[in-house]
Formats: C-alpha cells, sequence, structure tokens
C-alpha cells in the first residue's frame, strides 16, 4: 500500500527539498498534502509536474493521512504530532521536540536503522551537525574504538532556516554598497562575519546546538558516555556545514584502513586531491547526497589521534534526504 | 638616538599597519623610509602629516638604516634581509623566511621578550595564527601546565594579503550579481564558501600554516615537545582570525581561576556576554590590538579539558602590532 503523505512546513528550507527528494527518488506514495502556517496557505508549489496548493495547517490536518514529515518547528510539532499520531499516521519529525524524549528513536539510517521498529508513531531526525559527524564516526568507532571526539563546526545560513539565506544574500548586498543593515532573523552582523551558534545559551556555557551534537550522538550509537566536546560557529556561507573533527581512538590505527573504512561506508563519500591541496567545500557539496570526508591525517599531539575534514550539505543528509531515507524504512 | 626606519612592502596590508602604528604609537624615529617592488616605487603614502614617496628596494636601500620592518614576502627577506643587516640595521621580519632559523629569535613580547637579546641582526615575527592563539595560552600553561591543544582556525581573506581582500570583495559582488568570476589570489570560489588552508601541501597531509602553529609555538615556548595540533581553514571573512581551541590540561583546573588569569594577561582581552550568547567576532575585533578571548568552558569529554573562543586581528597583533612591539623592545 502507498502511503498518503502530509508535509507540516512545506513552504520552508526544508520543506521544499522534501518535496525535491520525493520527486527525485520516486517516492512510493498515494498523495501529498502540503500544510503550513495560515500565512502561506493557497500558495500553489509544484510536484510532480502538478500544481499543489498548501493547506492551513490544524489538527483535523491528518484525516486518512499516513506519514507526516514535520520540519515546522518544535514548538508546531510539539502541538501537531500528537494529533497526526491519534490519526493514525507516522510522524518522522525534523525538530528537535522529541529527539531526546524517551520512546522516541532518534536515526540515522546508515547507523542505527533497527532503532526505528521501536516507534510508537514519532520518530525523530537528528540534529544536522550531529548527522554529518555521525556518518563517518560511526564507521570508525566500530573498527578502532573511539575515545573522544574534538569538533569545531562552521555551519552556514541554511541551519536557521530560508530566511536566514536570504538575509544573509540582502545584508551582504547592503554592505558591498555600504548601506546600512538591520538584520531580524540573525542578530548580529553576519555578512563577512561569523559567530558563536545563534542557538540558546545553557546553564554550561555551551549552547544547545553544541549539546545536540554530544547527547544526539551518545542516543543514535547507544552509548550514553561516549565522549563528545563541541564548538558550533556559525560562518557566512549559504547552504552546507563543515566540521573540523578530531578523534582519539582507544587503539592504535592506520590512516591507510581509515580511508578504506570510509570509502566503503554507507552515506560517505571521500574526497580529495591532496597534492592539489582540494578537498570538500560548502559549494561542491551543496545539493549532494553524501557526506564528504577527506583531509585525514596522524594527529599531531596525540599517538592515536585522527584529523578528518567533513562537509554535508545541510538541508540534504542534514535534514530532509535523512527523513526520506527513514520514511523509506517504514511499511505502510 | 633615534632610528632611522625602513618598511620592505609597504604598500601591502601589513605595510600600510605598520605605517598607522608607527603614527598611532608615537614610535620614536628619525626617518621613515619606505620600500616596495619597481611596480609600487613613486607612489605617495600618507604619515604624520607628510606625503613620503614609495622608493623601490635594492640592495643600496639600507645605507644609515638602523631598523627594518620587513612584511614583503618569504623570498623577498631571504633576499634583501642580509643586505640590511650588512648595512648596520636590525630586521624585524614579518615572513615566514627566517622563523624556524636556528640563532634567529622568534618573538612575542608578551610571552618571551627575552629571545630578543640574542638576535643577530634579525628577529622573527611569527605567523599570524600562532601568535593569536600563543597569547593566551602562555599564561594558562604557565598556571596549569598544558598538555595537549587541539585548534580550529577561522583565518580571514586578510592573512593572503590585501589583493585577496579585495578579490573577496569583488567576487562577492559578482555572485550576488550572477556574474561570473575569475579568481586569481584564492584560486578557488572563495565567496560564500571556505577551504581548508591554501598554504602549500606538505608530507603528512598539513599544510604549512598548520606547521607553523605547531613548530612555532613549540619554539616561542622554547618547548620542542609542546603538543599542538592544528586544522587552519579559509573563512570568507575580510579581516581578523578566529579560533575554537581545545586544551587539555596536566593538572585539574578552575574555570573561574582561567578568566582570571586571562583577565590579568598581557596583551589579552576577556570579552563576553554570556547571557545573551555575545562574543568576540571578527568585525568587533577588526582594528583593535588585544587577542579577545571568551567562552572558557568544561571539556564535555575530558576532565582537565578547557574549550575556549579567541578572535584576533590578524593585520594588527597578528602581524604589524607584534613587530612594532618588538622594535619598540629595541635599543639604539
Amino acid at each position: 500500500m502507498k502511503p498518503n503523505v502530509a508535509i507540516m512546513g512545506a513552504t520552508g528550507a526544508v520543506g521544499v527539498e522534501l518535496m525535491e527528494l520525493l520527486e527525485e527518488r520516486n517516492f512510493p506514495l498515494n498523495s501529498l498534502k502540503l500544510l503550513a502556517s495560515a500565512r502561506s496557505a493557497g500558495k500553489k508549489m509544484p510536484f510532480r509536474g502538478q500544481e499543489l496548493t498548501v493547506e492551513e495547517l490544524t489538527h483535523d490536518s491528518f484525516k486518512g493521512i499516513d506519514l507526516v514529515l514535520a520540519s515546522a518547528g518544535g514548538s508546531i510539532s510539539k502541538e501537531f504530532a500528537p494529533s497526526a499520531v491519534k490519526a493514525g499516521a507516522v510522524v518522522v519529525d525534523n525538530t528537535s521536540y522529541f529527539r531526546m524524549k524517551e520512546g522516541v528513536p532518534l536515526v540515522v539510517p546508515e547507523v542505527n536503522p533497527e532503532a526505528i521498529k521501536t516507534h510508537k508513531g514519532i520518530i525523530a531526525n537528528p540534529n544536522c551537525s550531529t548527522i554529518i559527524m555521525v556518518l563517518p564516526l560511526f564507521p570508525l568507532h566500530k573498527a578502532f574504538g573511539i575515545k573522544r571526539v574534538v569538533v569545531s563546526t562552521y555551519q552556514a545560513a541554511s541551519g536557521a532556516g530560508a530566511q536566514a539565506m536570504k538575509e544573509l544574500h540582502e545584508e551582504t548586498e547592503a554592505v558591498l554598497k555600504g548601506q546600512p543593515y538591520q538584520n531580524t532573523v540573525i542578530k548580529q552582523p553576519y555578512a563577512f562575519n561569523l559567530f558563536p551558534h545563534n542557538s540558546g545559551m545553557t546553564d554550561n556555557g555551551y549552547v544547545e546546538e553544541e549539546l545536540k551534537m554530544v547527547k544526539e550522538t551518545q542516543k543514535i550509537f547507544n552509548e550514553p558516555n561516549f565522549k563528545v566536546t563541541a564548538t558550533c560557529v556559525r560562518v557566512p556561507v549559504l547552504r552546507a556545514h563543515s566540521e573540523s573533527i578530531n578523534i582519539e581512538f582507544e587503539r592504535p590505527y592506520d590512516i591507510e584502513k581509515a580511508y578504506e573504512i570510509l570509502k566503503n561506508a554507507p552515506g560517505v563519500h571521500v574526497y580529495e586531491d591532496r597534492p592539489a591541496n582540494r578537498w570538500a567545500t560548502p559549494l561542491v557539496v551543496s545539493g549532494k547526497d553524501p557526506v564528504y570526508v577527506g583531509r585525514l591525517r596522524r594527529d599531531l599531539s596525540c599517538a592515536n589521534g585522527l584529523e578528518m575534514w567533513v562537509v554535508g550539505d545541510q538541508i540534504r543528509k542534514g535534514a530532509a534526504l535523512n527523513a526520506i531515507q527513514i520514511a523509506e524504512l517504514l511499511e505502510f
């Protein structure tokens, strides 16, 4: 049976990408319903050669719906996902709201697909930076045992949504013309600038984005004591997140073997031209499905240490693609 | 006695900043000579209310000169610094050419001013990323003993010179207009993009910039086994380098004590508004003398670990200011 599908937050950056991926991957569906706020209701969006009309999201939106792809923000998922489940749908939720809740599986299909089976109506899609990091970490962890990870991110505007991308464009134009610009989405100067990640501050001085990378990795790996420390930074890039990842392994490891493992890892693409000093960049990786990995080199400060450069499309594998991959594993 | 001063590479980004700092700090000098390539000879540049004319750099440029501030590239320093020394001048060299040479002191005045006394005519100014890193590292190392440093950088166009800054401007304009642009200085797409640092590739997979951060720190600290590993990344920012620094100490440490140490460290400015999630950014720090530090937080992966956010003006403390500070310690 092909499911009736609804997208919550259809007009956002991830919503648009979800529709593209359903089309591109020829996802087997019976019908597609586009849901968004009242403000976007009535908007027409193309899908498989037709025009679909965005409908206002209400608690009654889910009659007959089998699968909801939710990407309209945590508070919207909190309010509406239970209604969708009550109506009999499975919700694949892109927001952070349910991720750490007990009983809600948090899934990266290449890492812990088996967790899907435990769902009670809601399956959570991890944070974008987490997904991009765990894809190369997981096979290396299996091979050599990871003792500790130190990660610093270079995150694009896309992670803050379509409006932030638009704002970075407009602000940069204004700066180049020497005109003033009032940021509204990103509430500090962003053009030709960067800043520690603008998610909420927590008691220990880490921002929420950093704690997501720690706690979500622990949940996905099903290892509550897996050691990660993170520094998340927003850079003036439109799309695709980069990560400088330092790994300390439990055991001695071999660089060539590590390359071999990553070359065979699902969802990972080893990309580099070492003699030319060319590696994955946000522009190279934008629109691509796999997480690009390279620059493996022996840590100069630690015998079992490895340095690695990782770039992934935040909207694709970091959000929409991972959600679609989860949906592809469901049975209707 | 006030020295006769010459600037080698007067028309570059660092050269211009050297002149501004000589003026701003009221550096005691008898005369100032501006030297550059034949291409720039004849150019007029303002200094202390007068106009100075740039002269072509030759081996005969140094007659009567007491102090040379050199910032015209490694190959130029290699060729001309010995002539300056032969003519009786002391050379403070901003390029990488002499930094690791035995007998040439490598100096950050707040860290190892005593090394100046050992000079034989040439004193090397460290790499910008190194200077910015060692300023906060040094006092913490003295207090708690650093076992290991993992650093990831976010480096501005300024590090590649004035032409790279101009190119980032122009390329960004072209991209916003949807026009093609051919990079010539930075030989890959840079607008709204980032990439591992474009210095030379070495045998172990690290680029030269990363090895500078390791080896220069060891030389400045006079500890050949001091442990640092680095990932250097060029980001689309015009000026000022940021660094995500992870430190593992030998001994247990206290965060409040670490803040106290940094608040009292010369050349360091603790800058943060933690509740508002506001920290140093390249735009905040551009044109400022101190290295801005903040976001100290206990590493989530390691008991004696500390995470820290550091931003310094690459042209100022990362280059020109440090050179002037060295010159201020010399006697003529």
